[in-house]
């Protein structure tokens, strides 16, 4: 969809130049790998999950990701102040729903960042994505076993019940705002043999989100950046951390020419 | 061994096949680097340590990890409900005591998780290994600078005390579960210029604990194989941070047939 | 200056023969990172926090790492046992105020550490400084978005009144005693690109403080290395992550010739 496409790449030819903070309330096993993944696409990080911090620091960024992938109560609490904040200013919340339907404690708490705050994009698995639309779908610890059946009509029903953008990521990505629906192709193999992938991809919808307001086209595009990269890294790859530095390296000299060109983004 | 060697090549068959959890309640420091090594090897991770959670998780375990490197006490709590939990499944549990002699916190919290569940390997350096047998042993900060001068002895004495396998891991690495004892002498010495390489050996123990209950020839694979990968990586290295990226590629290209004929494991 | 750059050769050289340890209490984004680049200089890491243990730990170390960035409460309340100690055995404490001046409890929170605490060196970006001097600057996230008009000026007086040693990194790292003022222009324009840089940065100065009790050479001639080797690590660089693993590599490899002869330290 070449349309979808050129916009895709002025938004992040926008990022570049705005540099937007991208605050994260994330796991502990990614927090660097998002903080470079923002750094590299041009944008600023920051991490602070303090109580009496983040409606301070929320403040100041460009979009909001809540990533509960190692929570615990005292985490949720400062995700639910900085998600109002944001919420109350208008800026985009990220949802990145890790391990949805493992355990109930995961299951319960992102409904609740779900019921409590309005989301903007919420990306995960289909397992994850699955488990809190109640249409089944099996999680082992963070990975996704058993996806749904139908993730076209789950990710657009859920959409226009909750009023966002749901991502359901695999090897062809669907997006759905619960009017438009669109799937995204590109991406590599290599990106399920490292961990955090999907955190990097949470990261870079944020990223997106932050510059365009469309957030159906601001996590299409993100994921075609990011599936882009990837497909390029894999030609300097012996295996898969060689894979992520290459990866992390693309990320940064991604160009939007290379996006408009390179993005397969097809309306469903 | 070559017997051995052909076993720990069919557990690591296993692994890639059967793709079992490995639930980490480890370190900050190298939750990341365990979580890929997991991958690489061909387990699922998950890292879990909220108290409301971690039961639930480890029930879908193959193995759990429990690795106070940066303890906290509501951490240990959490470990605790969490090896209760796989005790009572028959999950193995594995155990990195991380500083183990360096503070007396420490040392009691090892000799807790020891005391109160069963074990089924322990992993550690000479000093902390030990400084949790009453054999000396000195330790600053998390690395072993005067070991035990027995570790045949001392492995084989604790081995037997506690009823678990103990490994002692240095340039030769020392494993018993009281009756039997081998020396692998596979690994590299870019090993020791990386930080959590030996967190890194534990979960590779975890993934071959998960899918072989011999846990001597285990742990024995394990540490083989690691080191396996190790020397692979060396010949790709310039520094320890290229070794680093050599040595996760090599895990995830390691075949059984590369295991069965480079492991270098000895019966004492 | 010459003198000096022989000087931090030597220091180095120390480091590589007394492998200090440096206890780390610092931000979970670059705990990993900066216990790398612990080793790869020659020093030993160790990361703890539990306010249970930190007094007995920091009692075996050469320098105390105190780095708020990701801060809640009870990680500050373990700041303060560390520092008190570290005081009380005349161990050096280097204070990296990651994002100072962009919330309150940032700004108050490392005001308070300098206030309680005697703090060996305090090195921050321009922003930072800005904001705990009183000088202007202005941090988004973790970023100086708007640094101080003059740092040469800002670092003197502020060293002078906390008595301390103020180090205002960026392009050119200007360092003070209040006495004694020195420029350091090694460095890369690559180390914008990734997270966490000034951080290990400030490992670094622990470790050359660790060594040599002129904390204005021993900040210099840390300031001066990591730069060489960013420099050294360049022309391997196809991007941030790539240059990041030739970093870590040539940290590891940096003699005290290269130093002697690359150092570009200047007395202004």
């Amino acid at each position: 969809m070449s349309e979808m496409a050129t916009r895709a790449a002025a938004a992040l030819a926008r990022i570049r130049i705005e540099k937007p903070l991208l605050h994260h309330i994330t796991n502990l096993v990614v927090m660097n790998d998002t903080a470079n993944v923002t750094l590299h696409i041009g944008a600023l990080p920051v991490m602070a999950h303090a109580a009496e911090e983040v409606a301070e620091m929320v403040a100041m960024a460009g979009a909001l990701v809540l990533n509960p992938g190692t929570l615990t109560p005292d985490w949720v609490t400062s995700m639910l102040i900085a998600g109002r904040q944001a919420n109350a200013r208008g800026i985009p919340v990220v949802l990145d729903p890790v391990g949805a339907g493992a355990t109930a404690l995961r299951t319960q708490t992102n409904l609740r960042l779900l019921d409590e705050l309005q989301v903007a994009v919420l990306r995960g698995n289909s397992g994850e994505i699955g488990a809190l639309s109640g249409a089944g779908g099996v999680v082992k610890g963070v990975e996704s076993v058993e996806g749904v059946n139908d993730p076209l009509a789950v990710a657009r029903a859920l959409a226009r019940e909750r009023k966002l953008v749901v991502a359901i990521t695999g090897p062809r990505d669907i997006i759905s705002d619960g009017e438009r629906t669109v799937a995204v192709d590109n991406g590599h193999a290599w990106l399920a043999t490292i961990t955090g992938t999907g955190c990097m991809a949470t990261t870079m919808v944020a990223a997106f989100a932050a510059v365009e307001q469309d957030y159906l086209l601001a996590t299409a595009g993100a994921l075609a950046a990011f599936g882009l990269a990837a497909e390029l890294a894999a030609a300097h790859a012996h295996g898969p951390a060689s894979f992520k530095v290459a990866l992390f390296d693309h990320l940064y000299h991604l160009t939007p020419n290379q996006l408009s060109a390179g993005a397969r983004i097809l309306t469903l």
